[in-house]
């Protein structure tokens, strides 16, 4: 029998049911409309950001990164909570601003920006975080057309890692950011072009567990700010420490300690080298903020036996949570966080492997773990389904359409 | 430097640029509006079919599983080409009548039916391929209740496997089909309800390019297609032999033997035992008719170089092409077939990779391989792109929304 990851811990059963802020599952798919279907609970978030503030040093600002779930009720949850927000495309800006969104609290990230998408952060005014001499060309070349003074801020690709992060974002060759020793001509001639200089964007890695590790890479993404600040010889007015914040997925994954890194990061912040003495702060996190606080609910179908295993085929799949299926970014394949959500109390009496209902082998959302027993009809709760879910999953693919999302 | 897959045969170019059938690169995205694009060539189509069609004995009917690419006007280049059509969802049933296809040249397969698409292939005339006895009794009561005679075969669970497939779908304990001993009563029970008995659907995996392996399984499928006939005591009107049929993708590919293939499958037509000397017989194929007729086409952003390596940074991405980057059902990465279509002929000049647009270390389309030097506006084309591209790939990930598609 395989293991299942860990359960966060907001959750709890009314009458044996998995409830979501007080909210029993049945009566969740009922409001949905039907199943399979994105749970979100606001109260999560609030005290996932609320435990961050209490952790943190108060001069640390908070950023959400919108590509861990674009959902506008939970953008809409998230603008009363967080000081700025990260984007990757011209898409997510058009959400936010419809949203409301101040633009002047969002900062545009990533290695492919068209034209058009440069044009339409600078229209907005929003900052944009360079990942090149040439699309700080571009980018300049298109303020002088419109006009505008450009936000402008330098993504830097670090000659460190995050270690033990999910996914690398530094150390050595990258497609993100400049290479440090070209970062400091580059500042002066933002500085020079009369551009709103916004100082560096430092991400060196995503989904790491061990505070150790992140508390290492905040000092070294310190140091680099600092020294750049020295070398370049302009001010840094922002410094965007990058997030990297982990939470457990898999069977031995534990959380993060969240008061290590905030009691590290208050004592670098007492002591901040000259060249960082009136540079704002933030770190950029997304599913940190909001990874734990969805959860995904699909129904069984049937129960099926063959060759004496036993398969629980659901009404969703990995056309909705493509990384709970292990064919998102993972090489080796193992069991999330799931749970029989009607069975929620009951002991474990079979190993079963819950299966989405697509005509494929990958769609496999749980394999050979312990469940209840559960027989069609039961409503299978998938965790860790706030972030990197619905969005990042092939919701066209055989033709089952699009999973509903609420927000509680 | 990482080898790139093999090319598939049917392109070549016009003054260095690569054209498909007919049309240059350029003009095909000039066409669309924009990069980045698919283009699906209904001539390779064709000649994918005629070549199928000449090397196959001539009783064998030949289905198109819609799941590899249910693009529309695609859909309807298929209609006059190929005698049926496999199914996995009412999404992609709707399409289909939509289309105005026959719905009596249609079966639906798929383990997670929902009693609404029971209802909607029944109340269609659709053959379903029943997964278990238990979506069998539901089939019935549903048919009984819409006084409708349904067209019903049965999925079988092979006790073996498809050697050297991408995807097993026999050999063991599976969510798809009945295991084998219990495919006669089952069968009995459906020639004694009253619906029109279809046979069987035998399908063992998926993507081999060993004619070995194939023409093995075909002999094992029609072994246990006839044992099934003996033991059920009920004919066998129909049998699926499954596809399995893969294409070259990764270096060392080499394309499938077909006539090979064809003369073991037509041996075996001449000496049927039997219980088949009746029946009908169809191989059902997706990847193999589509895949190679489809090329995504995308625009070089910028050229990149970090620590000595280069990065030719595109506008397209895993978001449209999830398999080419490695991150949709395979262990190790290897490259696709990839090329930049605007220096087709040029010679290998330097190392590059080509990264997607996405603010992931996932977004990679080709890693550390051989091209002509490319600049920001060439256009890379990635081949092999006609099938399990743009609808199982998460088009809403980062916001940068779907690609274009054409058929021409």
């Amino acid at each position: 029998m395989k293991l299942l990851g860990p359960i966060p811990p907001y959750f709890s059963s009314i009458n044996g049911i998995l409830e979501i802020s007080g909210e029993v599952s049945e009566a969740l798919v009922a409001r949905a409309g039907s199943s399979p279907l994105f749970i979100y609970s606001a109260e999560i978030i609030r005290q996932r950001v609320a435990s961050l503030r209490a952790a943190m040093p108060s001069s640390i600002g908070l950023h959400y990164a919108v590509k861990a779930n674009p959902f506008l009720p939970l953008i809409h949850v998230m603008s009363e909570l967080v000081d700025g927000f990260d984007i990757a495309s011209a898409g997510e800006l058009a959400n936010l601003l419809g949203a409301g969104i101040d633009p002047r609290k969002v900062s545009f990230a990533g290695p492919g920006k068209r034209d058009a998408e440069l044009e339409a952060a600078i229209t907005a005014g929003v900052t944009l975080n360079l990942e090149s001499e040439a699309e700080a060309d571009r980018a300049l070349a298109i303020a002088e057309r419109l006009s505008r003074t450009p936000r402008l801020a330098i993504r830097v690709n670090p000659s460190f890692d995050l270690k033990g992060s999910g996914m690398k974002m530094g150390g050595g060759a990258k497609p993100f950011g400049l290479d440090e020793d070209r970062v400091p001509p580059l500042a002066r001639r933002i500085v020079a072009s009369g551009a709103e200089w916004r100082g560096y964007h430092i991400f060196a890695g995503s989904q790491a567990i061990s505070a150790e590790a992140i508390i290492e890479t905040q000092r070294q993404t310190l140091e680099l700010a600092a020294r750049l600040g020295r070398e370049s010889g302009v001010p840094v007015p922002h410094v965007n420490l990058g997030g990297g914040f982990g939470i457990p997925y898999f069977p031995g994954d534990t959380p993060l300690d969240l008061p290590a890194v905030g009691a590290a990061l208050g004592d670098r912040m007492a002591s901040l080298p000259e060249e960082l003495a009136k540079t704002e702060f933030c770190i950029e996190l997304g599913r940190y903020l909001v990874g734990e606080a969805g959860v995904y609910l699909t129904r069984v179908i049937e129960r099926k036996e063959s060759h004496g295993e036993v398969f629980l085929i659901v009404d969703g799949g990995m056309h909705h949570q493509l990384a709970a299926s292990g064919n998102f970014g993972t090489v080796v394949r193992r069991n999330y966080p799931v749970a029989i959500a009607t069975r929620f109390d009951a002991p474990v009496e079979e190993e079963a492997s819950v299966v989405g209902c697509l005509c494929t082998p990958l769609d496999r959302l749980a394999d050979k773990a312990g469940f209840p027993r559960a027989e069609a009809g039961d409503l299978v709760a998938v965790f860790c389904a706030g972030a990197y879910g619905a969005t990042a999953s092939p919701m066209h693919f055989l033709g089952h359409g699009p999973a509903a999302e609420i927000l509680v």
